[in-house]
């Protein structure tokens, strides 16, 4: 048994289509991000990606480039073209009428509507169809909208900056400008890309966060909804939270009742043993909210609490190259390992300098 | 002002001579590493590294290698040329007599008896003399020797693993294999080029270590002196830290008396307010034992308190993809900071993976 066999030029073409795809990132969702190549021989004569919801899709916008030139060239799509009739009509449709000869997908297309479909009607208009090239990379690009339709809750993804020795705050909570100015602004790029925002009463409370995306130039974005898990809604009186051009929800227990005329949504979720349940609280935000990634910049309890319950899918941590001391507040709380058998194991996916900090994304690993 | 204009060829054929000197790095000690290149034209006619104490110098084996060649060629050194006659004749006079047109230097010798004469030598002999070269290289290599020779102590690395959550062990002081077999092993490329591994009484109770050099293949390296900082010799009645092809010392309070038929150096050290003065005892290492590098592998106290005191020159820090949680043991004690403005800022020289795990080599920052 052996899969279909793919050219460097298959390759080559694939990977620009995933960074097409990827220019999509701050204002897709919650669509995923797609990326289109037309190449007839070995030339590129046309190529797109989705740009916004409700806008044209990857292919719409790689033919609309070609023109006559579609005509017997090969698509590269990141994702399986839609059969089914959404906002715009079906991608599958306009590439058979283009008169393509031959679709290279990455990935098949999770969405119920779609799964499949796409690639049988191209199959039956007489289009050569092969699916698979690079599809770890793919779906690593949409991993937030895979987790949303495959699994129904949002690809959780939890901010951390620390000292080398784990720190991210001294004991009198002093913590400003751990991490240098280059991560900060890295952090912000990360905060785009995400649907929702989520943080805590704790950290609202002590450091009073905007948590908008503040990228410093006029790229566009689609504001991340900012989400205050906030039990008893103490926080609400008060907050650069609800500053900014970005909407903000606040979480809170079922019996509490929420004030009226408040300048912000409100949502109750379950309570368990005095805690949220945030397994429900996420799957609320990928129902009530399509939200594909959560980027979550929150304090110690928080992100222990997630990595503790195993719904923290990465780690993005900035280690700072200083040392804080063993009386300086720790990376996690809540997060209590009895035995090295019990530690929690992550594997690298991505390390990098970012000015004279270290980035680091991590997943941790299956237990 | 300008100094000398180096060519690429230059930097090339010192970047060469660097290299060669870094063969010698588990081996020349307590002498300094030092390479030789000698070039005809753009042809390396010649080169040679100093690879043991009392064995012949780099020029001199360059020189043996290009033999009548070296007649009019331009010699790239690490280090100035020896003038004195040591237990090997000056290799001033030996590049003066194989007829050596220029010589290219990355550095002055610090060391008294040199600093200076051997380019003296060389300049009155006729030959074309230029340093400064690839200096900091040059000065980095070497950072043990120099230390010794310019400041009367030892270069102090301070080895750590940690977790990302910067911890140790777990509260059960369970430690074993946080990081994985690849850091293991480079480690114990660290310990070879040493010329002393310290550790502490308390290290030596809890994990009972050996302390040597385990290459895993017939490298060869000048043992590193086993180091134990035990104030009252508490450790002495056993240890594996005597075992293996390597020597020992124990570093005892003045008052202590040692036992008599030890299998192991014993040296006593001023304590100052119940604990050793680390400043005297690395001046002690530096001059009785010519101790170049020394690496640390102890506990978070003596970690804490050479970082604390300013005496850790290096922090060789393998960081492993695992969190320990907060009750786990943190990475150093005994370093309390009270204010951001006190917090011990590093400078990272050198960033890279080791099977899973990350290698970062920082320094402190002059305070």
């Amino acid at each position: 048994m052996s899969g279909p066999v793919f050219t460097a030029q298959d390759h080559l073409m694939m990977s620009r289509a995933l960074r097409l795809a990827e220019r999509g990132a701050f204002t897709t969702k919650p669509n995923p991000m797609v990326g289109c190549v037309l190449v007839d021989g070995d030339t590129v004569v046309g190529e797109g990606w989705h740009e916004r919801a409700g806008g044209p899709h990857a292919e719409v916008n790689a033919l609309a480039a070609a023109g006559a030139r579609a005509r017997g060239a090969t698509a590269y799509v990141t994702l399986e073209p839609c059969a089914h009739t959404g906002r715009t009509g079906p991608c599958s449709r306009a590439l058979v009428e283009a008169g393509v000869a031959r679709v290279v997908a990455a990935m098949r297309d999770p969405f119920p509507d779609v799964s499949g479909r796409g690639f049988e009607a191209l199959r039956e208009a007489g289009i050569e169809v092969v699916d698979g090239l690079m599809e770890a990379e793919a779906r690593h690009l949409n991993r937030g909208f895979l987790s949303r339709i495959e699994r129904g809750r949002p690809w959780v993804r939890v901010k951390l900056a620390t000292s080398l020795d784990g720190r991210t705050a001294l004991a009198n909570g002093e913590s400003k400008w751990i991490t240098g100015e280059a991560s900060r602004l890295d952090v912000q790029r990360w905060r785009a890309r995400a649907s929702v925002i989520l943080t805590g009463a704790g950290t609202v409370l002590a450091d009073d966060p905007m948590l908008t995306a503040r990228l410093g130039d006029d790229t566009p974005f689609v504001a991340p909804l900012r989400v205050v898990l906030d039990p008893g809604l103490a926080t609400v009186a008060r907050g650069r939270v609800r500053e900014g051009d970005a909407p903000t929800l606040y979480v809170h227990a079922p019996d509490v009742k929420p004030p009226r005329q408040l300048d912000a949504q409100v949502a109750p979720a379950p309570v368990k043993g005095g805690r949220f349940d945030l397994e429900a609280v996420l799957a609320q935000l990928a129902r009530d909210h399509q939200a594909n990634e959560v980027h979550v910049e929150a304090g110690a309890t928080l992100a222990g609490a997630l990595l503790g319950a195993g719904l923290a899918d990465e780690l993005l941590l900035y280690v700072a190259p200083v040392l804080l001391g063993a009386r300086a507040r720790p990376l996690f709380a809540d997060l209590d390992i009895a035995s090295m058998a019990e530690r929690l194991e992550l594997t690298q996916v991505d390390a990098r300098r970012i000015g004279d900090d270290t980035r680091l994304l991590l997943r941790p690993r299956a237990g």
